[in-house]
């Protein structure tokens, strides 16, 4: 089975190419608005934001505190991925098995995750189950247990986790290429090190958790078969009286060079290239999404035809968008066979500098078309569309609508991109390897 | 972030937890059958199913040959492999890059893969436009290239993915499992081995087209936006005078043995555990797979809250109901760090044993709300019911409604759950490690 991953965070599909699905096209624009979205800010700083899907039974929630690696105090990063673990170890007046059995005995499908800016509570399952769910993460952000049996747990599985990267090369590599491209905190992988991992205490847990889980900043998102009034009272009802603020600076500092080989006895070489770009917010988006579109996006992608389909050179080959706040990034990969990973690196070198050189009509036109059906197929998604408007809001402080993100793809021009890529030649490259051996960088 | 992954053959979720949702449920139920299934068997034997689900704006087609791993010729394992790589290298009227080019200008997501039974083709995308697609997948099945250059590539890749297995001890652990497991051919892995790889030749590769790629036993199932007489028009159209039978019996031979450790170097010890089961037909389906989800459902899964909530022993641990046409078994992983790996496979072996103890009332409630929420939820995705109306016909030779599945479900008592597991002790166990040393087995 082939497929063209992307990078993970934040998932170009289900985030950057976030779309408002308007289904009441037949009603002006305002009142199918009103309709669909719906946005409060409560007094204490947490925005719930809701989006009614029409023909869903479910519905799906994500919860994102300010909590992310970058704000990991300096010596303990990975501390907000063992809080992530540990609050879901009771909370409330449930224990952890008795929490662990409520959830399930309400049939949520749920997750979690730590990414740059935020920790992420997810949950997805029939609309009133979700929303009686509430209560019980409530306790999880406000209530937890914290207790010293299930600290132990979640860092002896981080550690775990950490010590198993060694066996997922390409894994290690992407986390090895923020850390190289990005300025520091935000190229601090979530994950920790062993050495922070170790000094972590569960009093250093519990003042993070005082520190970091705040109303201030938080985002509520839910999609799906919803009502907003019976939302906004729910959300009111656990999370209103909830009080905090986070704080604390972060001081940033640049990545430690710009190429690295990490040497690992493996079978294949992974390849990782990294090079800046501008935010999401910024006007010529969608005209960075389409030079990327064209360079990785279906199997007509350049890289893939290039690289994979006529030269054969390696299994898996790919570029995408990546997104901070402020701040864009464009992220490639490739693994390959050990022989092959000098001809795969400056076969990608190549089709990187020779987007310079412009795109064709036809090129765009299928970029647009794909952009535009992925967005469309994501808007029939509970768990997208709750990602995407959460994703929206953090990025931009509102919602936007399918007509808005449809015109802003349609609005990109060949000349504008090709001007865009003329102007701004891909690099400075951050190029990253894991492998037997170093490569040639030219 | 977590998750608990499943095996991946078929996905129990897409595939066994396959749900029927009826949303026209006020209306009785065989009017709502009529108007939401359609099922057409062409004269030439090819099956064309249906399901038209309002609301939605997409749909997703599988089309699915009698070309898997177990119907590959005995020394050329990976064929099929190949040949679905292969035919993708242009067709009909279209080169490589003309097909590439022309499904991305559908704005078509595209997968291709293949297991024991067959080799699949998907796309999703707009529904007028997967219609759309019915010439060029006609084309691919029937009219490919199947150029030399082509050739070359699919096996050069089809090697270096193999190659690449040892990078991915997880993987390489779940392929050996079956193959330890299973008997051959059933057992193989659809990958291939590289001896086998390096024997294909062009003229073998067309010879297995010619062979495998018939419309006796193929299905197309389409999921979302449809309208049943436009898509049996264009089925007809497409698919409806291509001719021909498959042909070969299959020489069943018993696995290897019951225990195998492959060494390597690794910094986890990966561990997978597999005990045959009875066929999704049978009558005590659901008794199995309640059993199933309470020893690795949800979080309160035992296997979950044992190993990895309690002990903290392992990072990932599941288990899961695994189907072949007539045969069930169950699969189960753990993956650890190598000093902890004989405590985990120790504590998987006892709640295994324990399961002849019984289960609880409130753990089979949790098992019966967990799983119908996932078959509801996956009657939201037309890719999921897509897939999930092609295995229930391929495995049963009919669509099953939400109803009927839903009765199975409820009809699962635990008196009847804790009488099945008493006579039907887990066993013959296959144990299969990857990692520095072997483990005990008591």
């Amino acid at each position: 089975m082939w497929e063209i991953p992307r990078p993970s965070e934040p998932p170009p599909c289900a985030y950057n190419s976030a779309s408002i699905l308007s289904r009441g096209r037949e009603v002006e624009g305002s009142r199918a608005l009103a309709e669909r979205y719906f946005q409060h800010t409560f007094p204490n700083g947490l925005t719930l934001l809701g989006e009614r899907m029409p023909g869903m039974q479910s519905a799906a929630m994500t919860l994102m505190l300010q909590a992310g690696s970058a704000t990991d105090p300096v010596d303990r990063s990975g501390s907000a991925t063992i809080l992530s673990d540990l609050v879901l170890r009771g909370a409330g007046s449930r224990d952890s098995k008795q929490l662990t059995d409520y959830l399930d005995r309400l049939g949520l499908q749920r997750s979690s995750s730590v990414g740059v800016h935020h920790s992420r509570f997810g949950c997805a399952g029939l609309a009133d189950r979700v929303i009686e769910g509430f209560g019980a993460y409530s306790d999880i952000v406000r209530r937890p247990h914290l207790p010293q049996v299930g600290f132990d747990a979640a860092r002896d599985l981080a550690l775990q986790a950490l010590a198993g990267l060694d066996d997922e090369p390409r894994q290690k590599l992407l986390i090895k290429l923020r850390e190289w491209h990005l300025p520091s905190p935000y190229g601090r992988s979530s994950m920790g090190t062993k050495e922070n991992l170790e000094k972590l205490t569960l009093e250093l847990a519990k003042a993070d958790h005082a520190q970091r889980y705040h109303p201030s900043g938080a985002i509520l998102a839910i999609a799906g078969h919803i009502e907003f009034e019976q939302i906004k009272a729910q959300v009111e009802k656990h999370f209103g009286n909830w009080k905090g603020q986070a704080e604390g600076d972060i001081k940033i500092m640049p990545p430690p060079g710009n190429f690295h080989h990490e040497e690992q006895q493996s079978e294949q070489t992974h390849i990782g290239i990294a090079w800046p770009s501008i935010p999401e917010t910024h006007d010529d988006y969608y005209t960075v999404r389409m030079a990327v579109e064209i360079l990785s996006g279906g199997m007509s992608g350049r890289l893939f035809t290039e690289v994979r389909e006529k030269r054969g050179l390696c299994y898996s080959v790919w570029a995408g968008y990546s997104s901070l706040k402020g701040q864009g990034s464009i992220l490639g990969y490739a693994g390959t066979s050990n022989d092959r990973a000098q001809a795969t690196l400056d076969c990608f070198m190549t089709e990187l500098h020779r987007l310079s050189d412009g795109v064709t009509q036809a090129e765009l036109d299928r970029a647009k078309i794909g952009l535009k059906a992925s967005t469309i197929m994501s808007g029939e998604s509970t768990s997208s569309r709750a990602g995407a408007i959460a994703h929206d809001f953090f990025m931009r402080g509102r919602i936007r609508t399918l007509d808005e993100i449809k015109d802003s793809i349609d609005a990109v021009t060949v000349d504008r991109v090709n001007a865009y890529l003329k102007a701004n030649k891909p690099g400075p490259f951050t190029i990253v390897t894991v492998g037997p051996k170093a490569l040639n960088i030219t």
